[in-house]
């Protein structure tokens, strides 16, 4: 489940004049599988990186014992984290051809909100003896979205006692959070409930684990946990959502709070065991994948906007401006850089419906046409794509397939096809899904401008940067400048960045990433021609974005209401 | 390209007690073959076929000298029709083990409105030197949907001025029919118009090659030539339309009229030593498929709704009342049987819509699977869909994406699916296909009862009633009981009946249909439960078909205009 490469040619250089220079290795959870990377204090340069996959993956279906699940749900195994330590650590050490001591200090990151009852020892409760076949016992990952209903009275009780927080995630909170993901704890599994000490993410779960000390990392606290301005969520308007809820935050959730770059421990001699690296190293307070991106990709300056585009896509912005915008996930001060708001929005599916419709949509001979010709399935289908003018293929679509994040905060959308005909090939919706999605992030800018936060230019990290004729549709359709992030493990580069910063190799985050940071910018400019037949299909994209989206037709929840009814386990 | 074999052992019993028996040949021209059947007139039993395929199937995208076509063309090439007559009919009477002397009468029907222009002599335009390369020259095919734009004037200015025929058609006439290809033909090649001498219907023009006798059949005068009460639309309309299109019907289309049934004249020597059967033999007046299918089915009743489902569905039924239906086809006095108000409505794709879905949506792994199973990817997809409960898949379609005939009469609508997750399957987009082209059945009912004209049963003919799993989806959405026809040659079958009037064995058509027709009633009964399921999916289908087909959302006309418009050839 591992593999290990040496990135760039750099070390080799280094070896040769035999000055070894001082490393940190950043740590990046993702959805599927963990990447550790050595990078260089000095200039940011990835010397060796090594992936290892999660041994559960995503449970959607069922636990490891085989307790079926409901649908929408999304649970992980604790443990499958620490064998990325095991694993993927050392081996991008020995890739990097880095000896243990060079390295100074150790930094993560993770998906967020992803989140754990544990006790107050940080024990996951999935692994006490008799929990194993307890679904509430183990991680929700962040795409858990079966706390749907919780949300919705979070929201409604919140937007009637016009609680002052609300308007700081875009007037409304999601199901992906902490305070909907514990109340479906508490409504569902009163009793693991009422054994979770801590609900802690999985980002500060993680640094526990690796330097013994609890620190809640001020990036999710806000994003996640609805702590602004120093509180969080009353007692009484907890008590009002459900009375045995009141202790929530002073029991399991409200503790001290460390800031990104700051140490939060050193590493203990247990996990020197795991990952090789020296015991009594700086370990950083945690990180999430996202916010970590925005430096490593030198995006330290007012409204440029990184994308971090994988199976989903999360938008970080830092501004000068404060705004509140509708739909977006959260504003956050010193969220992302000290001393400016830090934004955050997000499209939950994107990556993934495009691998959903490889997976159900590309025909046999489609699949024999692309092996002849040695393209993976996205590769070909971007290729019989990238020939057609806007709008040749006569469809718009919706990227609602795992529900809308921002700016419609409701994960019980869902995705939509307008305009299929006898004639319309695959290549086709494959195109306009790539579209929607671009109009999906159109639309998030257009909710910052609308709120008075300038977004003047993007810039694109993650998987999909790979794919040109997406980076130059994301370009055409929001008529801005394209920059790419010059790393292919951004938020590992990122994270390995804190790192530096917590062992005091840089005064803080922004002189990090002057020296460590980098993107290309501009890579890909907007067409004029192109841009305006957009504007064409954006504007319909818009008419059922708000008519699907905003109450005219309600047809996405009552479809499934109706399919739960219908689900034989239901 | 043929193919034959015996159909029944009924003539082997027949042979046995050495008494030949009087035939009769029914010719049923589809769209991409012809089928030939030999039928016994006293019990209708089916002797032999076979079946011949157009050797230029349907030029939809160039003509057969390259020449390209437009996108939404249809065109077809008349000799094609009498390879037919050259193959079918003697393998036909070699499969049915039939001496050419038992056969007593031919009769024919023909997909419809497919038109063509010839001379007065009958010889095709596409014919003549000079003209193959010139696409209006070739037989336009009923699903030639490139005459929008002039139907859409013909519905607008008949609105305006209140022509009395309106209503006859629901409301609108369809672009698939006789004045709008016309109308196209005279606006978009006015030399091939000007040497039109005749403007025929293929059901006609083929008993004219058969007999030498142009007879024009009441029905597609009634259904698809707008004859209404003895008269077309008047001079002084046709000249508003266009004023060189004021001598059309007197100059090119009006004819005597034959009624179903009538013998149009007899068996010429070159169609004889085309078919091998004897010359002189009765040849009856031409038919239409659909229409022709009605008293095969032994559909002499009133409120007897017969659908038949193939690549598209027409929908039949003959009834004691008249209602002016939204939408309907057309309502001919006597169209379908003497003496009853003949009423056609349809639905544009359907096994044309599921055949799309499995050319361009079915993926290598199932088709592994299917093969592995020995099943072909309808019957695989069915099976994996038909254990789900209503509802489950979560999604609902509108299927038009052929256009739509009933009620909404736009070939310029597309198809939407609604719903998708990245949880969705093949199967259940499949299913949802099925279920969509069953609530475009029942909108249809809908509108016929609400018209005041009842429908009380269904009966199904056509390729489609091999699909148990459609079938009972249909009983359960319309909540009617449903029965097949007893035979799987239906519109030659009814050709065959039809000759056997012509011939002189029956007295009228009634008299046939009793002898010779047959169907299992009442086959699949509705299933309470899932037809209340079935009522609040069939909800929201009627909400969507209301917004896209009515123009609440026109976004399906924009897209087509913006397809168009980016397409490189125009």
């Amino acid at each position: 489940m591992s593999n290990a490469r040496e990135e760039q040619p750099v070390n080799a250089e280094h070896e040769a004049v035999g000055t070894p220079e001082p490393c940190v290795v950043g740590v990046d959870f993702g959805t599927l599988s963990g990447r550790a990377v050595v990078v260089r204090v000095r200039d940011g340069a990835e010397l060796g990186t090594a992936e290892h996959g999660y041994r559960h993956a995503v449970l959607d279906r069922e636990l490891p014992d085989g307790t079926p699940l409901p649908p929408d749900w999304a649970l992980q195994v604790p443990s499958d984290y620490i064998d990325v330590l095991r694993h993927a650590v050392p081996e991008a050490l020995t890739a990097a051809g880095v000896r243990p001591d060079q390295v100074i200090g150790v930094g993560t990151d993770f998906t967020a909100c992803t989140v754990l009852p544990v006790l107050a020892d940080g024990t996951p409760l999935c692994e006490l003896p008799g929990l194993v076949d307890r679904p509430h016992a183990y991680v929700k990952l962040w795409r858990h979205h079966a706390a749907q209903a919780q949300a919705d009275r979070i929201n409604a009780l919140a937007a009637e006692r016009k609680e002052a927080w609300l308007e700081r995630y875009g007037g409304r909170i999601s199901s992906e959070w902490e305070f909907a993901k514990a109340l479906q704890l508490l409504e569902e599994d009163p009793e693991i409930y009422r054994r979770t000490e801590r609900w802690v993410e999985a980002a500060d779960w993680i640094v526990w684990r690796l330097c013994g000390t609890y620190v809640r990392n001020a990036c999710t606290a806000g994003y996640k946990g609805q702590l602004q301005d120093g509180s969080y969520p009353s007692r009484a308007y907890l008590a009002a959502l459900n009375p045995d809820f009141a202790d929530f935050v002073t029991g399991k959730l409200e503790h001290p709070i460390g800031q990104l770059g700051d140490c939060a421990g050193r590493l203990t001699a247990e996990a020197a065991a795991w990952t090789g690296l020296p015991e009594g190293i700086a370990v950083c307070v945690g990180n999430v994948d996202a916010h970590v991106t925005a430096p490593a990709a030198g995006a330290v300056e007012p409204g440029r906007m990184v994308a971090i585009m994988g199976t989903s896509t999360c938008h970080v912005m830092s501004s000068d401006r404060h705004g509140a915008v509708p739909g977006m996930c959260g504003v956050v001060d010193g969220g992302i850089l000290p001393g400016l708001w830090g934004y955050e929005a997000g499209q939950s599916g994107v990556g993934d419906i495009f691998g959903w419709f490889v997976r159900t949509g590309f025909p046999a001979a489609y699949a024999e046409e692309a092996a002849a010709l040695g393209r993976d399935p996205h590769e070909h289908l971007t290729a019989l794509a990238a020939g057609q003018r806007v709008g040749e293929h006569g469809l718009v679509a919706l990227d609602w397939h795992s529900g809308n994040r921002s700016v419609l905060v409701d994960h019980d959308l869902s995705g939509v096809v307008v305009g299929q005909t006898l004639s319309t090939r695959p290549e086709d919706i494959y195109r306009a899904l790539l579209e929607a999605t671009a109009f999906g992030t159109r639309t998030i800018i257009d909710a910052f401008e609308a709120a008075g936060v300038p977004v003047a230019e993007l810039i694109i990290a993650g998987g999909l940067t790979k794919n040109a004729l997406l980076m130059q549709i994301y370009a055409d359709v929001t008529r801005r400048p394209l920059g790419v992030i010059g790393s292919t493990q951004g938020p590992a580069l990122g994270a390995a960045m804190h790192a530096a910063v917590a062992a005091g190799a840089y005064a803080d985050i922004r002189a990090a990433a002057d020296a460590m940071g980098r993107a290309d910018r501009g890579v890909y400019q907007p067409d004029p021609e192109r841009a305006a037949a957009y504007d064409r299909l954006y504007a319909e994209y818009r008419l059922l974005h708000d008519y699907f989206g905003r109450g005219a037709n309600d047809v996405m929840h009552r479809l499934r209401r109706i399919r739960t009814e219908a689900t034989p386990s239901s």
